[in-house]
């Protein structure tokens, strides 16, 4: 019979023995139509392809994660994926979403029609994360309805604020969750439930959250599994005793691999998802599990049931690998089309702008005066207790400290105490917030950052020890419409530009890469002294992120859930 | 917390481990809210409930099978099931659908949406099964749009027709697919796929069929599984190679135990899924394999995400067990509230009748003559060779014989040829077609037997020796509006009244099971030499079924696909 594509020769993975057998493939319509030992003298192919013994394993896929966290748009992002062996993906688009809100996954949706590699959505289900802050957009029970009715999304993205979901019956995450499961009883619904344990754990499966991607421990795991969630696997969770216990323990339906963030210059360097896989085997794994916890794991848990299997109808999407243990990909078909081979040039394909042409005006501020970042206090001259934000190498919490300083003439003398400012000014033209407090720990000892790219609201955050300094950040980055500016001395040692919503690049990935390496090492040679200060300074505005954030609604206390005064009273 | 049901003090089956554990659950609004060591301190039940160590284990769940074979109404049928621990099944009603079409299907789905038993409906994807017989329904591609606006319908029912959908891309059957593909692209499409192996068989799951309920092989049942079908295990598949595989293999996630046809008599003896389990467990499963095979395997392949286990946020279906091999059920409970407890009396509720009237006069024939089991042949006298069909013990097929059979002044003298007559007759008064055939073998040896539970078109059938039994019998069935009907002498001997559509009754199953027992002894005291003689006779009207069969269009060769003479030219 004819058929489109033939691959012979081929050690191919079968996902239901978790076995590779040494045979052929043929290929039609872009899906698998028979794998066995019938080859040339069955089919008549369009196409011949020797696999000189090479495996064969499906397509990764990938269902948790942040394009956002590369800073890349969509089109970029699959270029990454598809040369890392990653087909298939679940973005959860919140970032954007707090720019634009539904016209932000919206146009996520849009750039992402037509990439190389899938991309079905997560809805965001906190957005903006909290009442506490300014954002650009927030997604409302009716942005719900028109995202729904479409065929790309697939779940409900992470629910966070467990305490509410279980205490609050009327909070507006339970409001999403009755909707959702009123109105659409098999929408997945996907959770953020750390060392959540026993009755509290059940009673928030019971509400319909019933997966966890956070830092697993083995007691915890256990639970969850025991109790019907799916636990979905990312790097800072693979410890030597979780993945001892996947090895040891017959769980492989209970569990995958995610990548969640993955900065540019790590995908560069290390890869994807494959670089998951590659040390999950690394650390002890068998290929055959890594290999099914990435592609007919996630698929099932996604209920994606055309992908992640080598398997009559199903969607031709597979690596050939010239090592299995190595995960060395040579070359990636989509739908049964080579779209990478390692012989061959694989190059970006530059497009003009792809956003509204207010996706690249979003940063609405006229350039701020050295007076914006002097620190107005309408008390007695005097010494006053003050908040201070401790940053910890290690963590993206922080510890609230205590600073003393004076105010003299209604001015706080922050730069006297020893002190970093931090200030944080409402940047969507919607009503001029701004707010300050002082920071220290493993920051910069000297000059000034300033950024748009501060979790959850994209606000414009500058730290610095000077004024002079701290305007020049913020001015470049007002400049050049978002992104991040490092300055010392007066003069500006690193920048990166993220003109898409103050947010993203439509620069390729390669380049992006080399600029986020270069803004890390200027951070470092301002004293930031933390394993990804990137990721430190961009959640000093996360008001769900223990233990003393700031929003433009002033410092938060993330344990109390509510705004504080700088001065202790 | 409040909540409504406390089981303590019992060992309850944790199906992602597949292993007992102790201890207690809570229920709340029909669903399991907590399961684990907590108790009274931390809940206030509404009811309290010691289970005294008893197993507690998910409903059973059974996804293939036609409840027409037990000739009973859904309500009837749920009283049954709830007996045996059944809490959920996807019946197929092809039988009903053969004889009121989409109506058919929609009545079955109204009587049965307050039945304690959950019934999501397969919808028949061949009614009729052939061109070459007269039903009195069909179901066309419109009728599958209106079922699948209900959210009651969960699957396309079993393809059959194999060779044509591989063979014949516009052949009915791949019509039907095809529609399913393009507009209902997640619907489960369930196969029937006897022995195909190799490239037919990934052609056939390629097509969009991916599971098989048909009798297993080792070797059929491994390339199902490895091309991604799922295996349904009926009764008769349940060999000592089978079961060894199945125990012996990591395939727990790849097949499940349904029942598909179960008789009146057998359910009332034996009992249905439970009696499937406990023949498993008999065979060497463990008991939490085949609890798993019989609960949440079934559930996960039909994409019921509410069930098959226990564990929040699932309904609350369960069984308590006083005896974990033996599946010996105690007490039986449906969301949450008891339905059955073994301590108590257990009696069906009688209702009125529940269907249209006209689905009581379904049989639309004025009474019949001697004169119509004369067969008339324009032929001149002579001796001819005629097709015989042969009935074999062990099997519904048939084989083709021959026997030299005289035809004088028109009449083909089948009495003296020593082999019985075997006639069909339309009975929707749509054209009042008739056929005839001779019939030998395992059969009766004297006498006459009438039906019109005859698969799939359910015309009334008739064979006997000797035209004035046989006269009485069609007579006795046409008069009370379908059913069985024995002669022997010119006297009934056995009579079983099916008046809804001529295939069920309304009376309770433990008189239908008495009067089907005294069926099958009246039909082997005509000697009537099979293990299932009803299915027997029910079947040689089913011209997909090889190898001679009988339709209103005349004998049918069912390899040849076409209708052949009585005569042979």
């Amino acid at each position: 019979m004819r058929i489109d594509v033939l691959i012979e020769n081929v050690h191919i993975y079968n996902s239901y023995f978790k076995t590779f057998i040494h045979g052929n493939a043929a290929i039609l319509d872009g899906k698998f139509l028979y794998i066995g030992q019938r080859g040339s003298e069955s089919f008549e192919a369009a196409e011949r392809l020797d696999g000189n013994g090479r495996y064969m394993i499906p397509g990764l896929i990938d269902i948790h994660l942040h394009i956002e966290s590369t800073m890349v748009t969509p089109e970029t992002f699959s270029y990454g994926l598809i040369r890392n062996g990653v087909t298939t993906i679940v973005p959860e688009p919140h970032e954007i979403a707090n720019v634009f809100g539904l016209d932000g996954v919206k146009q996520f949706m849009k750039a992402s029609q037509d990439t190389v590699a899938d991309m079905f959505y997560a809805i965001p289900s906190s957005v903006p994360a909290t009442s506490m802050e300014t954002t650009g957009g927030e997604i409302h029970i009716a942005d719900l309805d028109e995202l729904l009715r479409t065929e790309r999304i697939i779940c409900l993205g992470e629910i966070m604020n467990f305490v509410d979901v279980i205490t609050d019956p009327d909070c507006k995450t339970n409001q999403i969750i009755n909707h959702v499961r009123t109105n659409y009883p098999h929408l997945i619904i996907e959770g953020h439930v750390p060392k959540l344990l026993d009755l509290d754990l059940h009673r928030m499966i019971y509400s319909g959250v019933d997966s966890d991607h956070t830092h697993q421990s083995i007691e915890g795991m256990e639970a969850r599994i025991a109790a019907g969630m799916f636990i979905e696997i990312q790097e800072k969770s693979m410890t030597d005793e979780v993945m001892a216990y996947l090895i040891q323990h017959d769980v492989s339906e209970h569990y995958c691999f995610v990548t969640d963030d993955v900065m540019a210059d790590s995908f560069q360097r290390r890869g994807h998802l494959n670089h998951i896989v590659r040390k999950a085997i690394g650390m002890g794994m068998k290929p055959e599990q890594a290999i099914y916890a990435s592609t007919l794991s996630p698929a099932k848990r996604m209920r994606m049931y055309d992908r992640g299997v080598i398997a009559p109808g199903k969607i031709g999407d597979f690596l050939l690998l010239s090592n299995l243990e190595q995960l060395t990909i040579e070359q990636v078909f989509k739908a049964g089309r080579k779209v990478y081979d390692v012989e061959e040039d694989y190059t970006p394909i530059l497009k003009p702008p792809a956003f509204p042409a207010h996706y690249y005006q979003s940063v609405q501020m006229v350039p701020l005066k050295e007076a914006d970042f002097v620190v107005r206090i309408e008390e007695a001259d005097a010494v006053y207790t003050c908040r201070k934000m401790m940053v910890k190498d290690g963590s993206t919490f922080t510890e609230e400290g205590h600073a003393q300083v004076e105010v003299r003439q209604g001015k706080l003398l922050w730069q006297e105490s020893g002190s970093a400012l931090i200030a944080t000014f409402e940047r969507y033209g919607k009503n001029g917030n701004r707010a300050y407090g002082l920071i220290g720990g493993d920051t910069i000892k000297r000059g000034a950052i300033a950024t748009t790219y501060s979790h959850d609201n994209h606000n414009l955050l500058v730290i610095g020890h000077n004024p002079a300094d701290m305007q020049l950040a913020a001015n470049e980055v007002i400049n050049n419409q978002g992104g991040f500016s490092v300055v010392e001395d007066g003069k500006v040692i690193a920048n990166l530009r993220l003109p898409v919503g103050g947010i993203l690049t439509e620069e390729p990935l390669e380049q992006v890469a080399m600029e986020v390496e270069q803004l890390r090492k200027a951070m470092e040679s301002l004293g930031y002294q933390h394993y990804n200060p990137i990721m430190s300074i961009s959640t000093h505005s996360l008001p769900v992120s223990p233990a003393l954030k700031i929003t433009d609604f002033g410092l938060i206390d993330v344990n109390l859930g509510k705004v504080v005064p700088l001065i202790i009273p």
